[in-house]
């Protein structure tokens, strides 16, 4: 039978034993940060004895950071979080206080909106940077532990509700099994209103080193690629590698559509220099239909990371990914079930073998690299 | 002796032993919520034996719901409240952050402003929608005990300044005595400064079902009674009745001026379709001289609503109100007291005894429904 | 050996002997605040046996108030402090927010900007007022103490980053010996970004009664000195007195260069009006080199208060004082180090020390006292 344990606001930590896990050496530690901008930020370590993460039900169930053994999986942020929402200005007039609160491995932007912030014709914010939802707090927030497998998930259900405007409830699903190197994601985006909405969403999954230095590569089944702007033109002949952390550097973007198998699933993976060490992102091209790139390789003092993206849309202004058709309707009563399995690859046999399984999805048509930015696809 | 006991923060639950009540069954509870976008919330239950409510001093001693044993008083809001106003963008651009954190059964909206956001002619942000007073927190909380009567009083301080702008408080009390199926509130709104100020208060006091629903009516000796809008004219006809939960209802408000009795009070009463239970408001219309009605039945998931709203003015935007005279303005240390009883009637005996103390109150002469948004009134 | 305790969000009582202290009557005392608007805020009081003094991490270490025996130093805001930062709309279009949480005897001002809310061209917010440092919790709060000379030493560490944007970091001390008759602040601001980075610091010490009072003077070794605006401009004959409380005083400010000696050091002195009692200030001109003087001479109730304040640049607009020179530029990694020692002068003896010092740092040459607004200095 599986265990369920409540862990709202609770500190606890639970052995193998309290869990039920037929494994050794796995552990759930929850915990309630204190000091400086992290005061009162909910925090929760799942252990399944290889993997270990972070989850942060006080930002929207994101993804602080992950460890296989001693290989450290997110970025060096310049914030120093992770950053309680009080401390996070998102209503900012720029729609740029956002930043202030950044620094996870894998941060949710939606759910009304994500992308760049978007004014009206008198320049008032209308949505702000990357939407709310990393900025509201689960509550409900539960661990299961099946104790045939010991797959444990967690789970917490983030709300963001505007009365007169919007009712969307996020039930994100975070599961593990003993020994797997990696996380599997489950959410559903749900409108609890009567009335038809439009929803957004993009996972922002960040990699800094070690995954990411000089020499490192993205390997995707592109099906077509476009670069956002003049200043992502300019590097679209190596999109897909690395270079070393560079003062001043500004960040290129990239929208690609993906190839995928015939489950429907496609996989990106960012490998090492030497194709020792890397990770996947594996997701259904038919949810979360449009890729996203960011390499923002400045100094490691200001961040050196790339971003890899999926959603539901590319990360522009709202207004113009709706004037497109990149928003998800649902009636109401309507979900959408988004998957996203991350998987980190130590040792070039692994490494390897993922590159095989993405060589097959991409196929033998060449992908489409577009040099210049796109009407529609992009803000021109 | 009036007994007195300190709640600011605390956790306690105080049985009529503790309180030094004559009367069985009452109680006091006092606790800090956990969780989600309730964490950190201060909430105070009142329980005098036959009815009870929850006070928030966290959120301005708003009250949250109430209950008649089985009878809740109070709506079903999309937002799960009680939100903690650090989740309450109240300053964002838009000036309706407020509505992420509205599902009180009873809030204030001032002290400054209330009513619609109000706008610089650069299109920023002058007073965001019913102003601050709901998202500040209360300080000095307390509850005195009368021994003799059993009467149990809640008493907070809020305070709305800005240095060189305002320096505004509100003393809140609220009372009730034992088997009281209601409460009273006394407010005094005092001007600290040694300047004047202009101040503005709306009892926000909003129902939901089981008293709201197909066929429950608003009863009030109208005076005169204006739709603020195109929309609102074209329900003017059934102004005073509802119907059934209906997905994509526009919300519908109507500002009133009431006639009161020879003491000066005045009395409105929402009761349900089979006229057996009700809920009635009674203020005195020299101080609360504007009434509002919104009228808000959209689907349930939505929020099937209706606020009955005495005011100092009509929730227009701050401009408009003190362009036509509906601020009030205090000296220096000048106060305002206002007050609201509330009751609740159980059964078609009681729900006809206030029905005729309305009548009463109404007279003869017919009320003046005037079927066109008026200019002064309305912003036209 | 110096001994070190960490006060990191720790509720703590240090007397002379866990302090490791040679002094009696010395102590520390850490404790997180509850109820109304001070929810949550840290503060730590250091008693060095003469004179004491309460730091506030969670508002970027800024000074609450001072005692020196029975003599209260700060002000008596209409504020109702100390607020903590999530009541503190610092991101509101107006830009004004921050005065919601204003009420410290001494308040930092800065990192990227300080002085009076900056607009865009299209009106939306780019400073707010003051800037961000003092709603920004400290991490790394921790007292040392050396055991030979009992010198108490309160050290945090207060970021103020936005990723992409910038990446500052003020490291500050607060230090004090048994008997002291004040302390003595050493802040550290680093640009921890690979780029260029532009700051500002302004310390806002504010005195109001016993200190201020009808007849206080302000003693400085000026050079220059000129009105910030029009209404400045009409009290210019007698910038250095001070007059009794006015309800409806509008403030008075002006902006002066000062007169050091040969260390660099120059000293202003706040003197009540017997010449009794006083507080002064000690920095170099070489920092600190825009010394502006507050003037709100308004109604107790309103906040009788005057504001000494050594910053990098005027408090005007960041843009104007960018435009004119007025920011510190430092390269990546860069550090600056400002000094700040605050002395509390008791009795008419200590006062008179303290003027003849100035009197030396001002010499023979006349102050230029202008009697308009000038630009480059003023915005005209």
């Amino acid at each position: 039978m599986i265990r369920t344990f409540d862990l709202s606001g609770n500190e606890t930590t639970l052995d193998a034993g309290r869990l039920g896990s037929p494994a050794e050496g796995v552990s759930v530690r929850s915990s309630i940060l204190a000091g400086g901008l992290s005061q009162g930020v909910h925090e929760i370590c799942v252990d399944n004895g290889r993997f270990r993460f972070v989850v942060l039900p006080t930002r929207g169930m994101g993804l602080w950071k992950g460890w296989l053994g001693d290989l450290e999986i997110g970025w060096r942020c310049p914030v120093a979080g992770p950053v309680h929402p009080g401390f996070v200005p998102i209503a900012e007039p720029s729609g740029l206080g956002w930043l202030d609160g950044f620094d996870e491995w894998l941060v949710r932007c939606g759910l009304v909106s994500n992308g760049a912030p978007d004014f009206d014709d008198a320049g008032r914010l209308r949505h702000p940077l990357h939407g709310r939802i990393a900025n509201r707090p689960a509550q409900s927030v539960a661990l299961s532990v099946d104790p045939s497998t010991g797959e444990m998930t967690l789970t917490g259900v983030v709300e963001e509700t505007r009365f007169l405007f919007h009712r969307l409830r996020l039930t994100s699903h975070v599961a593990t099994r003993p020994g797997e190197p990696g996380l599997r994601i489950t959410d559903v985006v749900e409108n609890l209103s009567a009335e038809a909405a439009d929803v957004q969403m993009l996972y922002h999954v960040n990699f800094g080193p070690p995954l990411l230095e000089a020499g490192s590569t993205l390997v995707a089944p592109i099906e077509r690629l476009v670069p956002r702007d003049d200043r992502a033109a300019e590097g679209v002949e190596h999109w897909n590698t690395y270079g070393a952390p560079q003062p001043g550097y500004a960040e290129q973007v990239y929208f690609a559509s993906l190839r995928a198998g015939s489950d429907g699933d496609t996989r990106v993976l960012l490998k090492n220099a030497e194709s020792t060490a890397g990770a996947s992102l594996q997701f259904a091209v038919a949810d979360l239909r449009c890729f996203t790139l960011w390499k923002n390789t400045a100094a490691a003092a200001d961040g050196y990371v790339t971003g890899l993206e999926p959603g539901t849309n590319f990360p522009n202004p709202r207004t113009h990914e709706a004037k497109h058709g990149r928003v998800v309707s649902l009636g109401p009563g309507e979900t959408i079930r988004l998957q996203l399995a991350i998987e980190i690859h130590d040792g070039a046999a692994a490494v390897g073998a993922v590159e095989q399984s993405i060589a097959a999805l991409a196929g033998d048509a060449p992908p489409q690299i577009i040099t210049r930015p796109q009407p529609g696809w992009c803000v021109t």
